[in-house]
């Protein structure tokens, strides 16, 4: 029997506020309005962005209660009025970045950074300023335009990407974040040249992608830096040539890391949201061409800083959110890298919980290498 | 009577020691070694620069005495052993930047920062480590590897640009600094769009060769912004849209320009070396895609920060030296600009003073509007 048209009831996991448990309940998710999809959500990765949520200090600030959760991948069960791209049926990655194709970000050809729907986004509502998720009686906002938290979700029909069918969802949902991110970042944002050299500070998922979009371009030399080493292993596999923990040296890393390099490296990328790291990153970067992408999110009122000497002999300092990645025109074919095994996704799964064991996925997450 | 081989007495400019006037002598000018020239310079800038390291603020240090001077035009007397590309007779520029073609740096494609004699020419030395002048007896230091404030002087011939000889040296030899690190910074290191938007951040012979490139670039708006409104005068001449006295407005500048923008501006530059200005200037860019330049020469210790957030939302900062031009293959082009009616040079000539006079050509750059 359809539900198409139907409000559903499911289980989500509700973040009442800050820094509490998430409450597995039932929530109403009421049919997609126009432009609208409802997608039954098969699998969703957890991400270190949820739980700075979680914890109520990202200063973007977010309202309670809500569903969190944005790195999805499900099967559209209906659409709203005025949908023409997506089918039920079709398989979808949740974008918390959309592709409208009409704004003047997505018409520059110059970034992926669509603002179409940034506002409502922000507020945890659709663009009528309204939710579609009910709990208790009360209404439950929406997280980055995803909340895939949720047994079912409302997206608009430009929040996701459709994909290719034979794709596994319980892997290729970590395409939603930190994979594309991190391989973003490297092939997109700073589309590494082959025969270059990169410096990855910071190899948990989006580092370790990283280095798999450095491979990719055929890097000669791909360090992977990181203060703990048990994330090297998987580093190594990946493809880094060199692993180097900071705290074996007495130097700072960034000369540590010019001296080993003769004049430093063609590209950096930090993946830490450590500000410091980001300076060494920079700092690292040969003279002349040296690129230094940041990819890390800071903490509240965190600032960067270096001298504009760095700057002014011709070190490049950038960086990039979902990896300069466009959702719906570009996300499809990196999940059809994985397909052909162009890409590692698998290995990044450490752990699978049912929805009523969320608490332990962001459990393991903080207790894991990474 | 042919000079050549001979040491040649005339007078020089000296610096003594930091803070003090330049003293007009006589010095000896010894013949040029292997691969040096030398040069009679016809005419010289004064620029900040000079001001700066005779000031004793500046952090890189020199060794005193000196002859500074680095904004030089003049005809090539003799030339050593193994100069093969130039010429008794040619007119020349000297470059502060050499340009080799043998180093990584030349080799790149990437830079104009050619790093051959960094570390003698750092130390006011010629590579066999000695200098070619003396006063009163005692050696006398080069200064970036140019030292116009001299009758005579001796440089690489890697060190200078071969130009039109129709050229009028006492123009010319401005584009051997100022002009073409901004003209460059516009068009070579920002590689401004045609139909973009530009804030130029002061308004001196840096920011007015930067709004020229602008304007050869077909940049639609061209924001001139100076706290001396004096200087709108010659930014509108040159091709200003919209002049902006930051002290007119009770709101920080970037936020300013980013509403009358519409979100921000294409290309961004700083001139000032005020690192608070320099913040101003990236934060004044448009999320996705605004680029800020960093030309400006900070104090010693001073550095530069903006929130991450800046960058990851598609900022990019970057900075360039001499424009990113390199000095042997391309200023002779920027030499035809000018020949061509493409360059304004002439109107950046507030005063002429003989060698005798030059302190009072330091005064006139300090009380002058630009």
């Amino acid at each position: 029997m359809s539900t198409a048209g139907k409000t559903i009831k499911c289980k989500a996991a509700i973040a009442w506020g800050p820094s509490q448990p998430l409450s597995v309940e039932e929530v109403e998710v009421a049919p997609p309005g126009k432009g609208e999809i409802r997608i039954k959500i098969l699998a969703t990765g957890v991400c270190h962005t949820d739980a700075y949520t979680l914890s109520g200090k990202d200063p973007e600030g977010v309202l309670w209660p809500i569903i969190l959760g944005h790195e999805g991948g499900g099967i559209v069960e209906s659409i709203g009025e005025d949908v023409t791209t997506i089918q039920p049926g079709d398989h979808v990655i949740p974008l918390y970045i959309p592709e409208c194709r009409t704004c003047k970000f997505c018409k520059s050809g110059k970034t992926n950074l669509c603002s179409i729907v940034r506002s409502t986004q922000g507020r945890g509502l659709m663009p009528d300023e309204k939710t579609r998720f009910t709990c208790r009686g009360q209404k439950v906002f929406h997280y980055m335009g995803c909340s895939t938290f949720s047994q079912y979700t409302v997206l608009l029909e430009i929040s996701v990407a459709k994909i290719n069918h034979q794709a596994p969802l319980d892997k290729v949902c970590l395409l939603g974040c930190g994979i594309t991110t991190g391989f973003g970042a490297a092939v997109k944002t700073a589309d590494i040249q082959p025969n270059s050299t990169v410096a990855v500070f910071g190899c948990g998922g989006v580092g370790l992608s990283v280095i798999q979009g450095a491979v990719a371009r055929k890097a000669r030399q791909i360090f992977a830096i990181d203060t703990n080493p048990k994330k090297f292993e998987f580093a190594k596999k990946l493809g880094a040539t060199d692993c180097i923990n900071p705290k074996d040296f007495e130097k700072p890393i960034q000369q540590v890391l010019v001296e080993k390099t003769d004049g430093g490296l063609d590209y950096t990328f930090d993946c830490t949201g450590n500000t410091s790291v980001m300076r060494a990153a920079l700092e690292a970067c040969h003279k002349g061409w040296g690129q230094s992408i940041i990819i890390g999110v800071a903490n509240a009122g965190e600032e960067i800083s270096t001298r504009p000497f760095q700057l002014v002999t011709g070190r490049v300092w950038k960086g990039s959110a979902f990896g300069g990645i466009k959702g719906r025109s570009e996300l499809p074919g990196i999940v059809e890298d994985y397909l052909n095994k162009k890409l590692e996704v698998d290995m990044y799964i450490t752990h699978k919980f049912k929805i009523e064991d969320i608490n332990k996925g962001f459990e393991a997450m903080h207790d894991g290498e990474w």
